[in-house]
């Protein structure tokens, strides 16, 4: 949602991906490639917003093959990645083919998100323009932020600090996996992420995910309906995103509950 | 140049306005807004960057007048106003024609340019797209540096320190103005701020601007050439900008001097 609002200015034209559980399907990238030659492709990898999926370490290859076959450009988003609460970590798509991927991420998910600290790795030529970019927008970062960025990096207080978010949020993201499985009505599916903030509900064809929104406010309960997310209009109707680790587990445990009940009315 | 540098990224058609002392000719700007319809009209009426000028109130009046007739929008960039040494303030154009006017200021020249607080007063309609924008581009400035902002504005620590900075800078402005004075050859030229940071000096026609600017920084003296504050080519070829805040009295009488040199041996 964040990287449309940023692209929109620019008037772009969309393209859109096929995915499946494990990322892009290959052949529907390798199609858009070819066809329209995009300026770039973004792609958030792991524990990816909204759907908290992550592409697999084999499509990984394939897609970073496909980069380098058609001297394509990829934007490899990747803030959520030390949010990992169980499995393997996979090597991000930069490694596997550095000179065709702008790599960006973020303190704002592991230090604070106040400070308005990002960062990138690019290649250089495009590093160059980045450069230029960044002080059309806003000359630089808070020289102030920076500062205090770089001693909580050197001082060791982030490798200090990640087990306990890590802790955290893992208990919510099992209290909501819990609740969900106790409570939600048949027909309902979601992700089973291993990292992140979010996890993807999909409801039955044809539910009226607006009513569903709009019930649940009135009771407390609020999530981001899924259509958003997407580029283009039309797609995602009967999803939703759902945060895990705003609340603790008694208020997911509720508010999943909660949730349910609006759902199985509506279906 | 920062505000060209902002607003190139969305390739703008640029119209440029006929300016005197007085601020852009105003009939300049009625031919402009009736045969181009501009999105907006950019000035920096008080202490203009580059040339320190500041915009008459007759010429604001007028100004405030043609807006509202061709129902235009004008951008007033005012990040100097609070820079005055010497004369007597004069009103914001957004006090004249507050519907048409966006103003835009900074904290960065009284405060700290380090923390990147700006601000803006802008009409209802405006306002509203400006939030979605400046979402679109960073979601949000550092919360922590404007909680600092507003604890160092709350606190009236601007009121107690301004007065600091306008008695360092008015001393500094007086040892450049009494420099150029002293040392400047013939056919030279500049203006005569009443506040701001940056003076604005004219040579004479068929000046090559490159070679002074090569040479002073040979001397140790740089400033910028007038040439890239202008949105079309060709223009202000034998113009600079000359800083007068950065160094202290003694550095800038022997700076003028120095650069007074490099001229006398290009003229």
């Amino acid at each position: 949602l964040g990287a449309l609002q940023a692209f929109n200015a620019y008037e772009p034209r969309y393209v859109s991906l096929d995915t499946d559980d494990d990322g892009p399907v290959i052949e529907s990238l390798e199609t858009a490639l070819k066809q329209y030659r995009p300026k770039f492709t973004y792609l958030a990898p792991t524990f990816q917003n909204p759907t908290g999926r992550t592409i697999s370490l084999d499509r990984r290859q394939r897609i970073a093959e496909l980069a380098q076959r058609y001297n394509a450009l990829i934007v490899e988003d990747d803030p959520y990645c030390a949010l990992r609460y169980r499995g393997n970590a996979v090597p991000p798509l930069k490694t596997m083919a550095p000179d065709h991927v702008v790599y960006i991420s973020t303190l704002s998910k592991v230090f604070a998100p106040g400070l308005r600290i990002g960062f990138c790795l690019a290649p250089e030529p495009i590093h160059r323009w980045l450069v230029i970019a960044k002080q059309g927008v806003d000359l630089h970062t808070s020289t102030y932020n920076q500062a205090l960025a770089a001693e909580y990096l050197t001082g060791n207080y982030l490798e200090s600090h990640l087990p306990n978010i890590i802790g955290l949020y893992r208990a919510r993201q099992k209290a909501m996996f819990d609740a969900l499985e106790a409570f939600m009505p048949e027909g309902v599916t979601w992700t089973r992420p291993e990292g992140g903030m979010f996890l993807w509900v999909q409801g039955p064809k044809g539910l009226d995910i607006d009513r569903v929104y709009e019930e649940g406010l009135r009771r407390n309960v609020a999530f981001v309906p899924g259509k958003y997310f997407y580029a283009n209009n039309g797609q995602g109707l009967e999803t939703m995103r759902l945060n895990f680790t705003m609340f603790d587990e008694g208020t997911i445990n509720r508010a999943v509950e909660t949730l349910s009940e609006v759902l199985a009315e509506n279906i």
